[in-house]
């Protein structure tokens, strides 16, 4: 089927759902290339926007996401990716799921996840701006 | 905090969860004016893009979705909202979640829910694009 890529410049928003816990792990975008190539290899590939090109999530970390079954959604404009993530998580913060702040009543953040692992030790250095982000 | 909502053309993703069962039931986005008015109300308010305005969900269908708690994600440009959905869906097509399509191995969609409610009974008449839609 046609999926509209065009209503977002090319990029469509990618929900990444642990299909074991239904935790949710992320959010990248996939252009049309991107999501020929997770949905050819089963291996989530999103497109960067910081970097302008194909992000094989986990290239860096091995911490990579397979594709247990992917949705999309009524309007067509949007993916949920359900998968099987590999390693103690997919936040280059060193956290299981990239949402582990909560925000309160005023709109300030608080950490409500444990780190599953030190960042410096997958990534070789401090987790720094431009690394694995999207 | 500072949200990031000038990185997508003042427009965040969020991704709404119901918070008992885990399932994901929509992607909608958010200008600065939806987050502040969802957070000040507790009820989600989206950033209508095909209308270019503000969008109560649940106006027309009174399927509104209680906020539980508000997640940030990492570069601070994604909202995961968990929320207690009023009713017995969001989709406007009658069904629980918008995600009610599986992509076969050939990217082609097979429905995978069943329709908890008649659209026309709640819109007034069959789904039609524009309805409720994001």
């Amino acid at each position: 089927m046609e999926l509209a890529f065009e209503k977002s410049g090319g990029l469509l928003p990618a929900i990444i759902q642990d299909e074991r816990t239904g935790e949710v792990l992320m959010l990248g975008f996939m252009n049309a290339e991107a999501y020929d190539v997770t949905r050819r290899t089963g291996e989530v590939v999103f497109f960067s926007r910081s970097r302008n090109k194909l992000w094989n999530k986990g290239e860096s970390s091995g911490h990579v996401l397979k594709v247990r079954d992917l949705r999309v959604d009524c309007d067509a404009d949007a993916l949920l990716v359900r998968v099987e993530p590999l390693g103690p998580g997919v936040c280059h913060e060193g956290y299981r799921s990239c949402f582990f702040r909560e925000l309160d009543s005023n709109g300030e953040p608080r950490i409500v996840a444990e780190r599953t692992f030190a960042p410096e030790t997958v990534y070789g250095q401090p987790a720094a701006p431009g690394k694995e982000r999207v």
